[in-house]
């Protein structure tokens, strides 16, 4: 049984005033705690369903995690799930480490005000699908650790570098010479263009693209070809959303790194 | 204001018996209305607030369609969205063309019961954006004229042919010769691949993957390449959802016909 108090503050951890606050913040979802569970993230604390312990005894023990045994109605209570959910972990958020000179060495994501959590958790999880380590968000991107994002990443978020800092100082930041794309409707074809790395891609956000002030920054400007021929009269397809946009630049980026 | 009975069949469209008894689907959103109204569809009444009356003034005559302006408390009740709703439609379901020979001329994709509207909603759009124009859902798929998917598609179920059929039996009908690729974990790496068009491309479940049953249907067993390096032993994602993948092959298959 949940108390009072324990209740308040995990349904507190919705929000991100409290999440710094408490530098908590809760995973849900049996996949999200078991890749927690699994990463280098301190893990303070459980609650989960009698049915999940009794699958979950293994691992449970391994990490000497403290848990809670609570009802099906308080994990409806402390869920932000539509669907049932079996457990809820409560975890710190790791210090955000500073931007250093050896994340110049690889790809990079820039996210410009990436507001959705199922896009930010989707872009998360893309990353980490391609082995891409590091994500840097703008200010005004939803936060990381939203339990929507932390899901919806389904445990990639553990395994990725995430820093939230203004993208023009980031990019001017970088190594004389490095390369930054952006996907802009009058951008080349990316069929087309040398794509380098290590380099900065900028995603841009859902409604508004990339932001005005980020494109002098931009030196190579690409754009993911479109077939929509807008057949008998009938408009076509105008834009790509965010994720598959970065999934399909990440896709092509490493194709071109390991088979030219 | 909306009379009881109106607010009745409204709601019931958000059921998919409903939609088959009245032949009839709603479409929220303004990018949603707009496109439908500039298609094909047959739309029969649009249920509007008084500002996008006014800022729609010369698209609603032109269109001549039945308009009742309705409160912002009226579209909230017969929306589906969370954000406030300026305007809904409602529209005829198409009659759904048998499966024709000339849809064999280019690529086909084959959903394997994709279950989440916002998904298969993806799913459409990209086929669009890519000029695919036949999509061939499992019974299992979710009803494509579920509002969610309708708003999620943002126009491009009016620029679709979609059927709903037993892939096996689709898959049986194809023209010999033709190839059906499907994306598997112990696929071939699709870079290395020579990718032929026209061809079936099966999408499997969210969860599940491709079914069993089509498994000896596949004549190209492919597999996204992924980069996961599980670094410092924190495991690896294990999969990319199914509009992602989706999104990647369709990209790949087109660059292969317009580069090589």
């Amino acid at each position: 049984m949940l108390s009072k108090n324990q209740l308040k503050h995990l349904t507190s951890l919705h929000l991100k005033k409290y999440r710094e606050l408490y530098g908590e913040f809760v995973a849900e979802g049996e996949k999200s705690v078991t890749e927690l569970l699994e990463s280098t993230f301190e893990v303070k604390e459980l609650f989960a369903s009698d049915t999940w312990l009794q699958d979950n005894a293994t691992l449970v023990n391994k990490h000497r995690i403290k848990v809670q045994e609570i009802t099906p109605d308080d994990l409806a209570r402390i869920s932000t799930l539509i669907t049932p959910n079996k457990v809820v972990a409560v975890a710190a958020i790791p210090k955000k480490p500073e931007p250093s000179a050896d994340m110049f060495s690889d790809l990079i994501l820039a996210l410009d005000n990436i507001r959705d959590p199922g896009n930010l958790g989707t872009i998360i999880r893309t990353a980490d699908w391609f082995g891409i380590r590091h994500i840097v968000c703008s200010p005004g991107c939803v936060d990381a650790y939203n339990p929507k994002v932390v899901q919806s990443s389904m445990g990639s978020i553990t395994r990725t570098n995430l820093n939230y800092i203004e993208l023009s100082e980031f990019i001017l930041s970088a190594p004389a010479g490095m390369d930054t794309y952006g996907c802009l409707l009058d951008g080349r074809n990316i069929h087309a263009i040398p794509l380098k790395s290590p380099a900065i891609i900028i995603i841009g956000n859902e409604s508004n693209g990339i932001s005005e002030a980020l494109l002098p920054l931009i030196t190579e400007r690409l754009r993911i070809p479109s077939f929509s021929t807008g057949y008998e009269n009938r408009g076509q397809a105008e834009s790509l959303n965010a994720s598959l946009a970065n999934a399909i630049i990440c896709y092509e980026f490493r194709r071109r790194q390991t088979t030219n």
